[in-house]
């Protein structure tokens, strides 16, 4: 049996761990050769393939790659056409498979990469071809369907739910009026700016807001919100999601008409919330206010990994490769929750058409009433996600990463 | 004896570090009471006073205070006037110094908190007082001269070139043309950017620019680099201090008209040269390119300490007692190096006249010809001041501070 994997799509600090999943399974499955693409299924349409046997032949490589952030294997945000319009690219992609006597293809991806299993399995059903396809998800936002929550999402909440923390710190030390808004990603659902919720503990106040696309915002509540805060407090801090939407539908940052375009799956790049809130408060209260994107950090700090979140992408990926070996295709693999306290999360796989091209969102029942905050259940389902820390190995001062060069 | 310690300017991960060394120090010397001036010198003038015999009880406290990032005790931007011009809150600060029969103060801070040491120093000799005034250097600037590197430099520097190191993963995955621009702190001194460098290693290609405000600076230069390394590389990660001029003595991000107006020292506050010269690529080259400034987190991610950082800060406050016990007042303790490889360095004392008010900027036999790069002599001399982690105590997957409520 031959395997290949590819990632896809935005980094996450634990895409590499769930490709860690994908070979040691594969490997102890009876696997002769795992392939990786370089580059996703771009890469994969060049024949651009490496033998994962040769490049992860020790342990130490195999702990070390979970230590590195982004994608290994290299990503592309290649969208296949469908087969109807494009055929040529599905024979090229079949014949490639035939050339290197693959059985299984695996992909680690959101849900654009799940649209590429989806579209390979048909296909191939389509043709009679026994490959198998199976998706692994991967995302800091959260927002895929069916999964409990997405391999990804604990150790990006797990970074924004700190830096948060220590954001708090750092504004509480003048004695003056100012306010201090940060900006996480997540373009339509608010999960990882909900993060930002679990700093307030014994030792932390926490954020003042958390304003997230799910819920109302206007700009005169969100004036009379902070007016009323300042009353009582000093430094206000506000975690906003860059996808903060007005009743109208427009971003809030389209207010400040400096979006960039739009992404090759048609996706608005939204930019300057923060930027643009802040300096609404500056011009409305006339005290200091201070814009901070969280950026990309967000999603490559694995140097502050969340170790629940390294093994379980592990396991997911581990639990694709089962799902392959039973003969499934056209499926991904997923996270179901059997309990909180204590926590227990078993994988599970579904069809793919399930996962793939639909967006899952914040429920409104875990925002409170004035939509500035998270409940008590959104609080008992991330807290889990976060929980262990997964060192890096250091090397002179600074996280060793494994690289493919 | 009795003695008084206070926080002053930004934050830093080890000025609590500093801190705890000032306090242990103390105690070891005999003193009675060590208290805590809430908001530096500002606060004192209000007598708001904590007992820290009280708060730092146990080892276990003064462990948690070195792991927690910004000021414990607050901090403030007060500057002092003259004392011919304001003699009557000179007077006041000797009265309160009087009531609660201080000896020693201590003051931890950046240069403009050393004036504040010089001033009360040099009044206190002026009415025969024999009250002794030391300054803690603190800054993630590493701008102060005499001292070999400044307490709070080694962590800032620690997160940066971990982060820039993650950054070159995460957008070394696709296979396209960008540029990413990454904004670091340092007004007129490019100390802090220059710790980019220190990402590049074995399994790390670096930054492709680095870029201070020391090295001169001009668009088409800046325009040309690229153009010449996009032509070899796909994605360009630029290092770019947000003190970057231009030759006419304008800082760069000036030509995008967005500063934000003087703090109350009078120094600008910058903003935007990032976005500034990522819009400008961008328009230039026609390609995606991401601005990130690192903003805030350069100087409060104590989840990423470097342990030489935070023992030295521990030190140089120990020797500032040290100094004041011994009957030195008018000084600052500074740091000596003896030798970088084994690395060793020693605590000192200085006239403070030799630190206030001055600013020291990277030598520039220590950034290459054409200004994109620094030397083996940066990397020497910045290497051994990132060794060491102190790992957080972690409580319920998020890191724990000690909090003066």
């Amino acid at each position: 049996m031959n395997v290949v994997v590819g990632q896809s799509g935005g980094p996450t600090v634990a895409i590499n761990a769930s490709l860690a999943g994908v070979y040691q399974a594969a490997i102890k499955a009876g696997a002769d050769k795992v392939y990786g693409m370089r580059n996703g299924i771009f890469g994969f349409l060049q024949e651009r393939l490496v033998v994962l046997n040769e490049l992860l032949c020790d342990e130490e490589k195999i702990e070390l790659l979970k230590r590195t952030p982004a994608c290994y294997l290299g990503s592309c945000r290649y969208k296949l056409k469908a087969a109807e319009v494009a055929e040529e690219e599905y024979q090229k992609i079949f014949e490639i498979l035939k050339k290197y006597e693959i059985d299984c293809f695996f992909y680690i991806g959101g849900n654009d990469s799940m649209d590429t299993v989806d579209k390979l399995s048909a296909y191939g059903k389509k043709i009679g071809s026994s490959i198998r396809f199976v998706g692994v998800p991967k995302t800091i936002d959260n927002d895929l369907m069916v999964t409990d929550h997405t391999p990804g999402y604990g150790s990006a909440a797990k970074f924004v739910a700190t830096v948060i923390k220590e954001l708090v710190r750092d504004t509480e030390i003048y004695d003056l009026k100012a306010v201090t808004i940060v900006e996480i990603m997540g373009r339509n659902s608010g999960w990882l700016t909900a993060a930002a919720a679990l700093a307030k503990g014994e030792d932390c106040n926490g954020a003042d807001m958390i304003l997230l696309p799910e819920a109302p915002f206007t700009m005169e509540s969100f004036f009379e919100k902070i007016e009323a805060r300042l009353k009582v407090k000093n430094n206000l801090i506000i975690a906003v999601s860059e996808g903060v939407k007005l009743p109208d539908g427009r971003y809030v940052c389209e207010l400040a008409d400096n979006t960039q375009g739009e992404d090759v799956f048609g996706h608005k790049q939204l930019t300057g919330t923060a930027l643009f809130l802040a300096d609404a408060c500056a011009k409305r209260f006339g005290i200091k206010t201070r814009a901070i994107e969280l950026s990309t950090p967000q999603r490559a700090s694995s140097h502050l990994a969340s170790l629940t979140d390294i093994e379980e992408s592990c396991r997911v990926g581990a639990a694709a490769v089962e799902a392959a070996v039973r003969g499934e295709s056209g499926v991904a693999a997923v996270f179901v929750r059997a309990c909180n306290k204590p926590y227990c999360c078993e994988t599970g796989v579904v069809d793919i058409h399930e996962i793939a091209n639909l967006e899952k969102t914040v429920p409104l029942a875990w925002i409170n009433e004035d939509g500035t905050d998270l409940t008590e259940e959104y609080l008992d389902y991330a807290r889990p996600l976060i929980q262990g820390e997964l060192t890096p190995y250091f090397a002179d001062g600074l996280p060793k990463h494994l690289v493919l060069k």
